[in-house]
């Protein structure tokens, strides 16, 4: 399949070893964003993707550019221009202790893209499926019109549209959110949200849960499907659950809404590596499966074990092979050395 | 508050990602001490601090000094001279394997610094508060009259005392300690503990309890406690007791009693990523809420809250803020990205 | 005591922190493999031992060399020549995302060493104890002569012989296993197995039991120790049990049949940090075990601890002393900082 | 003495052993800036030194406070604010390859700090010295009119003060630096040069000198002083000659004008292991020598000396003592190890 | 221009800082190797460059194919399969220590491809340019037949061909290495060779040269460059040039001969990095002069610029962009900071 | 031959890059010591070598005798018992920085070890060659007497007997050097000193000769050495001769006089990686050559050149093998790979 993604991707910096930026005097130097590690998931599956974007012409430009083309990435799209390159910082978590991000990503190139300056027609000729995050249209009023024109010259050149809501709190309001995603999700076709996404954005509470807590009910969240379902007036609605025991340990499951049919995943302990990125390669993991035509019981549980797997991988990219999920899906999860 | 703490700084050398020395080709540097400790947290909660001791004059010595200003102790008392500084070797544990410490710290500056040495009435002028811990007395004769001295002096001057039993088998024999101790804990506010020091030092035993196999009764510390506070003549006392469940897991919770309740805290499950300076946090934390005359049930709370948040953390600082310790004081502990 | 033990040592590359190989810039260089990693062990605990194998005249087989005389093994019995040192690849699993090995041994110095090339009765003399496991015989049909030539030289010769079986199914098939292991079993004393080993190479079941879902039936494995005894005609059979909740935490037990009794370790839960090398460990346990001529349970539990406490240590080499084992084995895994 | 200075203080990230970005997956991470750099210098040779500056409330502005205290900087006039901390990447070159800064400080705190926000009033109350850069007013248009402010009024109230013109061509135009830099340095006492500052800013020209090249004439540089020192209607004018015959070598040297006569130092051959703050380590040895009374001769071979030692030493800052600066230039470059 | 390389990619393992093998406890890892060195070196300077290998399923396999992909090279040729990839261990040398590899490519993927395994018709089609060394056909018996399967296929189908001889001796003999080469050589048109090559591969000799003692005559080699052009039937033959000094200092440069006169370039003192890959990028220099149809003189100072720049640069691979080139042929190579 | 060396090995702590203490987060551990140096080098070169030294039974002493113990030293008499193990933090300097040595050896284990606890007799059974330097003695007024009992006891018992001089002025005063020295050289055949030790010990200058000034006069040392000869009753004096012309470029050069003939050796312009263990690596290779029954001059050639070659290594040790250092002396420094 021919897939399109759209959005920022940033170098990402973090101390090693769960050390604080007040310990640390070497950073792993990295890149990721929602939309790219989508791309790079999806390629590892097997599908023909682009990543469009904007990168700065420098050293970080080109490094950007290097990572995504490393991973087999088409990247004749992307635009050079610009004053500088996104940063996040992260600091990994432990335990009771949260992972902190620190955006440094106000001024990046795409972010001060123009609207209009992407060829839209062009970039989706012959191509299957968009998708997009919540996270572009939030990093300025340019990337909101921008993704808006995605979205709808997407849809009317016949491209399933797909789109994780992906609220960032630290890049905008929830009105602001709301707002522009009401409009942008006219013309999706497939809503991923994460277990308080649609209340955040949309206002649409998952009844008898507590998050910080880190207790889920599963039922509360097919009424939220439901309702994002037709608020969205989207065919499908996946939301990704999960519960955070501490930041060493999470519980992993997830739902998928067809509009006849609830889905339920099985629910995977996991030790985790690496979270950022998880609701990325959940996408990533569903839209393989979607285009592969997948029965959607087959589809969602796909994506809950691509997902799974990602958390146990470090940086933003899901690098797994379309056989190491289906073996986890399979019920291989005891971590026997393979030799 | 303006807060004095009184002690012996070491160079902490450790292995990386749990090896072994025999497997060890580098070493972490950063630096250590139960009242150094101490000290750091109390700058990171706002205080005005200032850290007590005697450095060598060699560049080991200016790097410990340069440590103890990062974190905006002051340093005018500390005195320069002496022959080498203290070490201390840090194998870190895993699972059922115990992290392994080897003390090269005999003959230190401070070991040496001579009683008198210091002008404890010009150190404690304008000061609230001392804290010291049962090491430094263990070092050597001397550090054991020079901290009599202190605590004698810091009482008449009128500052709070704290002090950390903080037995260590490898400095000296319980009935040093025990004659040592008793003397000193005559000048002493505020008695720290942890599970095992009021049994070593004074032979105070928490019944139905075993610590090797991990268990703990609150009731028998509560006990220990009662006791404990009656031999020190102390206004309150506070226990941590520490479940260890492997050297990767730890239950963590503490008590305090003040003569007329004991107030019990809540138990944090902790994966451990430090567990060197659990205890110097919980005093860090314990003062903290002191000195802020915060409510028993607080100051306890509070204590072992930054101490469960310290053992995510590499090396022996705490470094937490403030608002750090009342997010997870107030329960949220599930370790979710905050982005 | 005197042990010999005879195979192949290995460079092993593993990238760091989880990294799969497509992340790493950076690979940690140590050596293993069966037959060294029991010989390391041995030596550990007291032991004069020899290491017999073939190294490539060249930097990297003069490194390996040296890693082995780096704890005290002998090394005279050590031929040079031969093109390559066998190489193999490890990626590090975490949580469900399995452990792999990329081996890169074929036509290694020892793989291409002739039969009849080393000359056994000047190794054996004066020695007590053979130990070699199923990986040699596997490395290529002159091992497997090779293999077979020492255990019957050596119980020819009155040495005691033990044998782990090890089935590496990247290495050679059942059948092919099946049918020179039955021949060299014919020489041994002591079996030992996973409790996968049985069935791979003999085809002996054992009932009641999924090994992927991480669930084992203590009751079949003794029916499977009983089979294996008869089997092999040897004296005793020991079984490691793993149960691999994921490749972070794993279960960790066995059983030792004498041909009277079968008894049963405790179980050891374990936080992993390097599986690889558990089972070698285990030899290297009972064979201390047994040539200390210690009753059958103390020689269970001391392999079972010294293996338990091997998974806590990075690497293929089980860098702990009797010392420490026995007071694993005498309850304290509870991981208290030693200070 | 006490001195202050004025500027920004930048996050420095580096990839490792002369890697280009495309290659490092790790970067170094330190801290450093022309006026920050200064205050290291003095503070290490002894004086009472106050950093200025704009530093946002994040962990990153927290850290770079922890480096300035570590070095034991006042910090009291530290201001914390604005939305990020300004960064640079540099690509250490070698040999004939050129050694790479892209910059990324747009939008950083002290960029965006608003004129009339600091009161200079308080902050050279009782100081002796102010030093700044042409840096600063580089920075944005804030930041020249905070500049001018600051040197306006420090010289008002009989502080000296002292400005290295340090032309940075990717911050602004050769026709606004001599626009803003022709009104800030009628403020300044001691002007600071490199043998291309004078041209850039002032259009002042070396004759007989070819930049690139690496050759320098000193003849010329003594007419630029010349010049120089007029058109500033300085007291002192110091240049910094720097023959760049590759990435790795370099000779360095200095003179000194004071209205009689021209001062010239020797020229150090130096290995280089990080030129960047070459100039910075100058002015701080400079300032150390006039306030100190010095002859001049003395003033500038301690300079070149101190700037010397430097480019031996990684990162922007000059952690060298005043005993270690005398050492090299009373002669002993030989480098011998000192045991 | 639409260029193809054929050969073989291996990883290379290198210990850090100079490090011997025994000293060695973390590799780096990257990947080289002559063919894939010029491909990325010409996708650097703006080509179409085709890498043609063959690559095992395996980890490895994927980690050098995407190193491949991250520096821009089209991949579409690359067969999987075969049991290996191929290897080699390089020690960094240091002044009088000389750099040591340790090959371990036998039994590679590419090795054991089978003689009209690669469908060269498709592969030249539409392509201008192809490119071998004299190392593929050393690799084996096979890949001496597909390498001259490759450039008589080339030269037929139109495409110019070069080739650097290349001579390794650890790889065949003279004998072999002539045998071979003097077939290859009719197809080529041009010919890229060091100083010894001509004599190692064809006995031609250069007159008045010591090679190990660091002196080379450039007549002598303009009278091998005419030898060498009549021997080989080439347009073209170009001649590096390397004065090792030490292993740290080298001088460098070439000559070229086109048939009716002899170009010199200028000698880059160069203080090393990594020399490996020097030729290679010399190779990747004046395919790009002639491809853009430069005079001789030009392509020659290009080539020779590109690859002194290499050598101040890590690993195999010369990260270099045209315009960076093209400044250190226009003569900047004083290494001062861009700033 | 069999050889003891006698003396201290110390755990040497080095920050990485040149850098300071100051910067270091991360330490280079590695082991180290004169005589631990000369034993090393001469197992390289091919002989049976006997360590002798105590060790401290904790597990930095282990991993002392492990490193013994890896490059194939006998380690049979060395003791294992008191307090600590000796230190030693290195500051690698570059360029006009020197290196700097702190040393923390004060109550080591050897240097508490008390006369007469040696067995001498039984050491030295069937030995050739005892090498000791003049360290050893300056440790403790121990360390004297053992050393004094062991050259005599030696010297008596047949076994030839080397001293290296090896002045440190942080160990001991001139004056105390030159007591106990005088009574040591009694019992030695093969005296060695660097350009200075024969001035400090003994007070015997070198005329027309400035050390710092990295200029010396080989005839001036030539009187040096009879003078030496003479006062030490020696066969054989050598003395190495270093010019630093800075800490990372150094001259290095070398004579032997054997009473009838002065010989001189040529000089190596040497890019210094470590020069630590430079004049041990000269002992070795000098003891190497006499034991062989070489020539003088070919001693003293091959002495200058492993010594050379020495300090292109990283650590203490010399770790090449005798075939290197031929080559080096039969005059390939040029530094060409070898592949």
């Amino acid at each position: 399949m021919k897939i399109v993604t759209f959005g920022e991707i940033m170098m990402r910096l973090a101390p090693f070893r769960n050390e604080r930026f007040s310990q640390a005097a070497t950073l792993e130097m990295t890149y990721g964003g929602g939309e790219a590690n989508v791309a790079v998931s999806l390629a590892y599956f097997g599908h023909d993707v682009w990543f469009v974007t904007r990168l700065p012409k420098n050293p970080l430009g080109n490094d950007a550019l290097e990572t995504i083309q490393k991973y087999g990435i088409n990247t004749g799209y992307i635009q050079r221009g610009g004053s500088r390159l996104g940063i996040y910082f992260l600091e990994h978590g432990a335990s009771i202790r949260p992972s902190r991000v620190t955006y440094d990503r106000a001024h990046s190139a795409i972010s001060d893209a123009e609207p209009g300056s992407f060829d839209w027609d062009q970039i989706f000729s012959g191509k299957d499926w968009l998708h997009i995050t919540g996270i572009t249209p939030a990093l300025s009023s340019n990337c909101a019109a921008l993704s808006l024109e995605a979205v709808e010259r997407a849809k009317k050149l016949g491209l399933n549209v797909s789109c994780d809501l992906n609220y960032r709190k630290k890049l905008w309001s929830r009105e602001e959110a709301r707002k522009t995603m009401s409009r942008l999700v006219e013309w999706v076709d497939v809503i991923i949200a994460n277990e308080e996404d649609a209340s955040d954005v949309f206002g649409i509470k998952a009844e008898d849960s507590d998050i910080t807590s880190g207790k889920l009910s599963v039922e509360g969240y097919a009424s939220v499907a439901r309702q994002l379902r037709d608020y969205c007036s989207a065919d499908l609605v996946a939301i990704t659950l999960r519960e955070s025991i501490s930041a060493s340990d999470n519980n992993w499951s997830a739902l998928l809404y067809n509009g006849n049919q609830v889905f339920n995943s099985c629910k995977y302990p996991i030790h985790i590596i690496d979270r950022v990125g998880g609701g990325d390669s959940f996408s990533a993991g569903l839209i393989h499966g979607l285009t592969n035509a997948w029965e959607s019981q087959k589809c969602l549980d796909f994506a809950v074990a691509a997902s799974a797997l990602k958390q146990t991988i470090q940086g933003d990219f899901n690098l797994v092979s379309e056989k190491e999920v289906l073996s986890v899906m399979g019920g291989d999860i005891s971590g026997r050395v393979q030799r």
